[in-house]
């Protein structure tokens, strides 16, 4: 192991942000007024307060009125990603996703034996347009059991839908009757302009589950997320459910965290997050401009860099990983764990002197790791190689 | 609704003795000392500090080296129960359990598709010594993909396995290569006497499944519980874990709660439980010496009741909720729901004045249900009717 790491690998919040005292008098408000609560079992919709909580914050975000009664606590919004597959899907079923998603809903679909049929992504988030198509080309016999979205700053991409494209994909999922998974974790780490809105605040469609976190706006080790669904769909998804309910201390500890107001302590760690998104894509600006593209998403924990295809991805995760930089491979987030020219960085947790510091590293490394001088063979970060731009 | 309610329904722990100030103290620590790790994902094992806190307790109860890194935290033990399942088996295939068990188990076999085979119960816990026929009956092709036990305290009805007969069970299982699953979630709610050790300290049969707990000896509001197994079973249970991992902040604070110690706190809740236990047993003694039969459980949460035949449940149900009494009818915790005379007393977070006066109105509203003035026609809990003994 190098004296000194640059762990861009892990999508992580911020330590050094991290609320303590505001923590510490919360889970002293809340053990003192809920021990009632807490020596019961959650049941299957979870903490009361917690789920108001979450309903005024996605209420507020968009515009529209959310029953606390529709939003089901879960460990971790992943709990919720999981939960929805094992309610939808039996082994061998098809969903349609992003051909680049969560490195953590490739896992369990793929251990749940889903038949996972991805769509292109592009700068605005997944390609519906061709949506109609896919659906076409699997046929009756596989007709997807529902499309999984990362809508808003998606992982790994960074790309947001706009709000046109979600009315499309509301649109043929609804003529088709298949269900919408659309998971908004990232959505509140959001850094400039305007936010489209979520889906289901722009349509009454049933088949909307939605799916949101505090693991991205404060820690993961909280371990709380939820879904928010409407019937008959959220009972079908919470009869599959058998864990006893999410944690009571963790959700009314963060309820009395953001009693007043959810948006205060989420702005003040977004500020701290786009200083270092901002170190990211400036020191890839000064070392790379000649040899890759990138991400500069508008929200989000990561930046997505596509390097030339004569890098060897071996070679380069080998010596970055001797000078003590981590970076997650873009295989990772391939549906089919395919070799492609993209690396994805993590920068919530890392330090901005390791920024600074580390990103030229990275550079020496992708130029290190190329097998010719060859000119960079795209422009953009999503351009298919040799494509007119 | 009655103006007063006894609730003896649900099996909780005690809000009168909840440690607030220690747990209060114990978050302040943890939030302090651990917020890195808060800002991390818990990964498939969860916390090292309280992993290494239970591997203490397991191993001073049982007297046998534990290794923490072959402890995975869940959400509560529940998780643990599912996940096992989840793991081993596929819709259609069989388990063997006790005929009355855990309802939470029940409902997570049933929503799996799993084939519950039951073997009776009696005042040693599964009737181990009718395994091997039943293993017969059922044949290869229905051969068990596990056996799931809850060898103390047993819920619902109080028993205990004696150390002979596990070491029955554990012989007869690593004979035919069929896993076991070991529910101790209730072992430390410990009131008399010597508890028999858990089966992983009598047998190194590396297809015993330990679950454990902290939802009774604390709070199930915590949602912390355990599993303990040994490779290959281990890591292929874990291979279908997709939440992340269990909750670092209640982990953390946990761990800092028993730092020095798990057995005085828990001793503590446990006199507490017993003076509760004592009560309700005592009270049934006043009242239906002549007509019911009890457990008077050495541990547990539970007091286990045989009525007569001939009360009629449903107006039992009725006038016992009219007066403000609740509690658990047998048939929930049978493995087909049979129509069981038999209910379940859950007295753990009942306080003790409403345990003194509810027990005689439950003895009334029994009394009220017989349809007939016969005499019982049992003498034990678990006699056959009209068996001799």
């Amino acid at each position: 192991m190098p004296p000194r790491t640059f762990n861009f690998a892990v999508g992580r919040t911020n330590p050094e942000t991290f609320p303590v005292e505001r923590m510490q008098r919360a889970a002293s408000a809340a053990i003192a007024r809920e021990f009632e609560e807490l020596t019961d079992y959650p049941g299957k919709l979870g903490h009361p307060g917690l789920r108001a909580v979450m309903a005024r914050r996605e209420s507020e975000r968009e515009g529209v009125a959310v029953d606390p009664d529709r939003i089901a606590l879960t460990n971790g919004s992943m709990q919720a990603v999981t939960l929805t597959a094992e309610a939808l899907t039996r082994p061998g079923d098809t969903v349609i996703c992003e051909e680049f998603t969560y490195v953590g809903t490739i896992g369990a679909y793929r251990s749940l034996g889903i038949d996972m049929q991805g769509l292109p992504v592009d700068g605005d988030g997944m390609r519906v347009d061709l949506l109609e198509a896919k659906l076409a080309e699997l046929g009756e016999a596989r007709r997807p059991k529902f499309i999984y979205a990362l809508t808003t700053y998606q992982n790994p991409t960074g790309a947001t839908m706009p709000v046109e494209r979600r009315r499309r994909l509301i649109d043929v999922a609804e003529r088709h009757g298949i269900p919408i998974v659309e998971d908004n974790c990232y959505g509140d780490v959001h850094f400039d302009g305007e936010k489209p809105p979520a889906l289901f605040a722009l349509s009454d469609y049933a088949g909307i589950v939605y799916l949101c976190s505090l693991s991205k706006i404060l820690a993961p080790g909280m371990r709380l997320g939820y879904l928010y669904a409407q019937p008959p769909l959220f009972e079908s998804i919470l009869a599959r459910r058998h864990d006893a309910g999410a944690n009571t201390f963790a959700a009314a500890t963060v309820a009395e965290l953001y009693r007043d107001d959810v948006w205060e302590l989420t702005e003040e760690l977004n500020g701290h997050l786009k200083v270092k998104k901002n170190l990211v894509v400036e020191g890839l600006g000064n070392e790379l401009s000649d040899v890759c593209a990138w991400s500069n998403p508008a929200g989000g924990l990561f930046v997505w860099v596509r390097y030339p295809t004569d890098v060897d991805a071996d070679r380069l995760a080998r010596s970055a990983a001797e000078r003590g930089v981590f970076f997650a491979p873009g295989s990772n987030f391939h549906i089919d764990g395919a070799p492609v020219p993209y690396l994805r960085l993590a920068f919530g947790h890392v330090p901005d002197a390791d920024i600074r510091e580390g990103i030229p590293i990275l550079a020496r490394c992708i130029r290190e790791a190329r097998t010719s001088n060859a000119a960079r063979e795209f422009e953009g970060l999503f351009d298919e190689v040799g494509q007119d731009t």
